[in-house]
């Protein structure tokens, strides 16, 4: 009988969990089947469950750092992950302990906050184009284009700021909007920049318990703002909008991860599984130096050894 | 007798020695006076010294993570961490091994290769000031403007692609563009942008070792272009070039550090131990939130409390 886990064995069973909430086709995704706390049999008892998330992000820690350096040697495919949650699901927290074992010079954060005069006056997607990872490096867009289609829809009345047409402000907006999303998503993949969305579906009552302690611990009063209940009293109709999104964007190529938030250990972990089980799809590799430049190399290399 | 050094002891000593090495007057340096390999007795054997680098690290990248926390949360300072090299002296390992371990949300690495057309067609700083870091970040610059008066010194033909006014290109413009740089780092500092600037000293037989390995190794290859060895014969041209650099432009508000690197583990232990001193200099916080805002946070626990 086995008794320990190897590293390859915890990789595999991580990947599997993160497949479980991976979404590639979303017209039939309804938000109320979709866990926020997933603690289920197969995982065993919380505690089990604890260690095996922890043991996960570990794991997964290490063989990211592997893959990043491949990723950025090969300059051929980039990582464009898309972080999207209500407040206090736990965005900040997955950046800091799913990405902090990798080299930063391969990893760039963006976090699109409210919008600015000039990025109003662009259409929605231009200010999150901008901070588009290049080839070899991974992206993180701490909120992204998907708040146009996410708080927008929400408080209708923020369109009125973005400098468009009257006309084009009908009951379709959401749909064209959508559609610009599906077709830039698509562009990126036919271009090499591999995306990845994970909404951190956190229930309403985790987040009463989070804001909380924010509230309760003077270090974290920084992180909470009296908007933020404002906004929770939209809760259903935030919940109808992600929902929408799911269903309208979730695509083969530019998957939706409707993650179980409620525990950060658990959230995190499968977080990095899915970015690990994507890259691993990407058959990355250090790039082979063509014949004529292996003979630069070796001519370089009697150079140096006749040096004095 | 002590027979164990805590966390305080190994930051206390690490800080102690990367100041050695710090240079806020730069007027009587001289290059050849500067230590690539300063294993000395002080720091005891070269396993001795190993070892000690090794906790230097460890302790530094703790130490890091909690001072990065608070850098970001008051959002009053950024750091600008410059490094300059000679190929192969370790900037990139360096930027891998002292900033993995911290949120790479608050860290953003800008590499200055070679300059596009665009950049050539503005002014030598400008490329780097689009990068600068915003308030609660650091931002490490992976080469920089320094460039403009280290491979453009060494190279001065290459001042004919910066789209400079004939009248302008004279025997003066490298004393001008120190100039130009102390104002910048000036600017900067009296902005809350606290300039740091590392030069990774490797001695020349140090290089071809390292060179030697990445034609060797083939998983190393493509960090070896040929180019490299033509830069290698300009080697003192190269040290006269940093010697002015650091004479130039070494100052209270933006030290130089000059840092032996011949060995990787002491170089990167150095430069974290620096980051550290000088974070520690800031009376970094988290922000006290003023009293009509303490207000607001009550409010916002009773409603929640009140939540069915």
């Amino acid at each position: 009988m086995k008794t320990f886990y190897s590293n390859e064995d915890i990789l595999k069973m991580g990947k599997e969990f993160s497949r479980r909430y991976r979404i590639t086709q979303g017209a039939k995704f309804q938000i109320k089947d979709a866990a926020t706390n997933d603690i289920t049999d197969r995982l065993g008892s919380k505690e089990t469950a604890r260690w095996r998330a922890r043991s996960f992000l570990d794991c997964a820690n290490q063989e990211m750092a592997v893959l990043q350096e491949k990723l950025y040697a090969q300059k051929t495919y980039a990582l464009l992950v898309v972080l999207q949650a209500m407040d206090a699901a736990g965005k900040d927290g997955t950046i800091k302990h799913v990405m902090s074992g990798i080299n930063p010079q391969g990893c760039d954060v963006s976090s699109f906050k409210t919008p600015s005069d000039e990025e109003l006056a662009h259409t929605f997607l231009w200010r999150c184009a901008l901070r588009l990872p290049e080839a070899g490096k991974i992206g993180i867009f701490n909120r992204s284009y998907y708040e146009d289609v996410l708080i927008q829809r929400v408080h209708p009345e923020f369109l009125q700021s973005q400098h468009l047409p009257p006309k084009r402000i009908t009951r379709k907006i959401w749909r064209e909007r959508y559609e610009d999303i599906n077709a830039f998503e698509k562009h990126l993949t036919n271009n090499g920049v591999v995306v990845l969305k994970f909404y951190l579906h956190m229930s309403k009552n985790e987040q009463k318990k989070r804001f909380l302690k924010r509230i309760r611990e003077e270090n974290k009063n920084w992180k909470f703002s009296s908007g933020d209940i404002k906004e929770r009293a939209l809760w259903n109709q935030y919940m109808n909008a992600y929902e929408n999104v799911v269903r309208a964007t979730a695509k083969p190529w530019a998957p939706w991860y409707v993650i179980p938030a409620d525990h950060k250990w658990y959230a995190r972990a499968l977080v990095a599984m899915a970015i690990i089980d994507t890259m691993e799809s990407l058959d990355l590799r250090y790039p082979e130096i063509p014949d004529e430049q292996k003979k630069t190399l070796k001519d370089a290399q009697k150079l140096l050894k006749r040096e004095k």
